[in-house]
């Protein structure tokens, strides 16, 4: 395809995109809940299409000699498509949002003033890898109103088509525009350079996938970009911290998944109950098979294995069984670290100290703190969001896990008799 | 100053305001609050030095022949700076948002989620003309937790430079860090690219100027920008309209303060109440000085002394006594005129039919959707927000007035005894 046809193919994508989101303003709630439903239906009657389509994304995987880990997350079976499936069905009985009223009140000339949620208008989702993804971003658009430009990776095509032809037929059948969900052909680079300048046409774009993705996307793009690098989340284990519970939450936010963003990459440990604590910590680590990178106290109360942490260290996120380990003076030092290393994701305190959690809890400005849980709770779905489109490290526009409500904002409705002013 | 020494001085005030933002999260809103009403105490105290400051201001505007509209925009007095003192000391006063907790729930697995209010960060005000805004958006800021940096234009350099000081001494008194607010003195175009590339230490840029100003900013900021372009604002005559009401609304929409963006720029009636309404509203307008452009049906009603409208007209913010006038065939035909040509800033329909009503409030995407009243009450004060640091046409991060509330965001806070995930 040569650049012009290209460039024409986009600009028809965005411009259909801009079509439908207006169209989409003038539907109910009902309607596009109707549309998830038969949606839902599409993909789990659709099933044989998309895992035969999935298995040609397999075998090409295979042949580029993909990790196995991503050959695992481009993986579909019967299982997996009806969870996809389950999860639309579900976003179409999660509250709706659109035309809801919040705070309202009667200012003194008698204007009754309101806030009305709305669609934010055009999403553009740019990711890899997951085909879930695809159904998962378009039915949170949907719910919200929006339309949607879904442009996967090349390692996903045949399944992301696949999975957007279910979709185009569920949005037909319910009477919507089935280009209200594009699913972006076109897998080079260039593909996206061309629609991240389609400013005027698109609201939003949030980038899914490696720093560099993230990074290419801030960098090119005239439209407000969700940025989400990455998660050096921490867990402070606090002077009157109980040490059990501690233990069981460092474990769990370590070990459970390491892999993915909400997972911790340094635990800080007030120096009080270091010695303690930390020989059962490294212990503890040591049993799960994580490497551990400690600062000189840690190393004194741990043992030689214990690699030395290098200033690097503490802002690196491993993503795999390895942890970071400090000793720090007290809170406001804990807080200081997390500060100058921290990612804005996610942090946790164990503590029974209701002071010092609230301290905490005030104090730092993550997007998401977590007193005496484990981090791994930083998720649309644990926190009640029913699902999540990403999670924002930039406090603009939405800072966070996102569900359906951070695709949305609010205008001002004001009902008056007749005011004019004065 | 050398290129060099002016980013070493960009470079040090981005950073004192970062290190002032991390600061200001420590502080209680009764200590912001505090200094609020100390900086309202000492600009009242030097009014004398802000007066004769203000003075040089006004003899060079003098001497480089700004219009009198520009001068009036500059001009200070006793009278003039006492409500600007007034209007700090009023936002102290407002209710408070920092550390406000809102939908708390309790999930399934016992934790307690909520989301809290806290502020942006480092905010930046780039402006033109009126100092008042130097001591409005100072105070804005400070009520939401955040540092703010002002850059105001050079026709102010002096005023703004004395009412910094004011506010620097007010917050000295209250014991915050007197570069919480920093005015920056270097009026030069370069300044303000130079603070566009601090992304690391700006969360928010805010222009407030010409639509010239708007698009440099937007285009050179690597920082996200609230933008406000213009004001294309909509009265929308309805056939069940309260023609009486009409007529009021749609002269004191146009006419009591032109040059503002929430004046109204184009009516648009509906044909069957053309006949009857159309000649009034020529015949009040040009009572009122207006120039009227109208389509071809308004020419025939209104008179031959109407301009021809050409399709130019329909997306022109005039900002003077100008008015475009159009006959559509309904209110479907209104909501899309506004969808092609309107700006996302204020539109209003005057009915007295409430289903008509409804389908404008909901159809309508702008900001602010006023039925009933004029489109002047799109404003921070008349909404109920006390205040205002601009009004955002853009979607992301807030939409509309802003005040203190757009200023901030929202992180999640969790609450365990412990939990795991398993």
């Amino acid at each position: 395809m040569s650049t012009t046809d290209l460039e024409r193919d986009i600009a028809r994508i965005a411009s259909a995109a801009r079509e439908c989101a207006r169209a989409l303003t003038k539907t109910t709630n009902q309607a596009r809940n109707e549309a998830l439903r038969k949606i839902a239906a599409r993909i789990r009657e659709c099933a044989p299409d998309i895992l035969a389509e999935n298995a040609k994304d397999l075998v090409a995987a295979e042949q580029d000699g993909l990790s196995s880990a991503m050959v695992d997350r481009l993986f579909l079976d019967d299982a997996r498509l009806g969870a996809v499936a389950d999860a639309v069905a579900e976003i179409a009985e999660l509250p709706d949002l659109i035309g809801r009223l919040e705070r309202a009140e009667t200012r003194p000339n008698g204007l009754q003033v309101a806030r009305m949620r709305i669609p934010l208008g055009v999403i553009l989702m740019i990711y890899e890898s997951r085909p879930n993804v695809t159904a998962d971003a378009a039915a949170l658009c949907l719910k919200a109103g929006n339309a949607v430009i879904l442009r996967g990776g090349s390692e996903a095509f045949h399944s992301n088509r696949a999975i957007g032809r279910a979709v185009a037929a569920g949005l037909e059948q319910a009477g919507l525009n089935p280009r209200s969900v594009q699913v972006v052909g076109n897998t080079e680079r260039e593909s996206i350079e061309l629609l991240l300048h389609h400013d005027k046409e698109i609201d939003l774009v949030i980038p899914r996938g490696g720093e560099g993705l993230i990074r290419f996307v801030a960098q090119e793009s005239r439209i407000p970009v969700v940025q989400h690098y990455k998660g050096v989340c921490h867990v402070y284990v606090d002077v009157k911290a109980d040490l059990d519970m501690a233990l069981a939450i460092a474990e769990n936010a370590k070990v459970q998944r390491p892999g993915v963003c909400n997972a911790c990459e340094t635990v800080l440990v007030h120096a009080d109950v270091a010695a303690q604590f930390v020989p059962r910590l490294c212990a503890r680590y040591a049993e799960c098979g994580v490497e551990i990178h400690g600062d000189e106290r840690v190393r004194e109360l741990g043992g030689e294995a214990i690699i030395p942490a290098t200033e690097g260290d503490w802002s690196t996120e491993y993503l795999d069984l390895t942890v970071a380990i400090r000793v720090v003076a007290d809170l406001a030092a804990a807080v200081a670290h997390i500060e100058q290393y921290g990612s804005d994701h996610t942090e946790a305190i164990v503590t029974a100290d209701a002071a010092a959690a609230e301290r905490f809890l005030n104090e730092i400005q993550s997007s998401t703190v977590v007193v005496n849980a484990s981090t791994r709770f930083a998720d649309g779905g644990e926190l009640g969001l029913g699902a999540e489109v990403g999670i924002s490290t930039t406090k603009l526009h939405a800072y966070g896990p996102m569900g359906a409500e951070g695709l949305t904002t609010t205008k001002f409705v004001v009902r008056g008799t007749g005011q004019i002013r004065t």
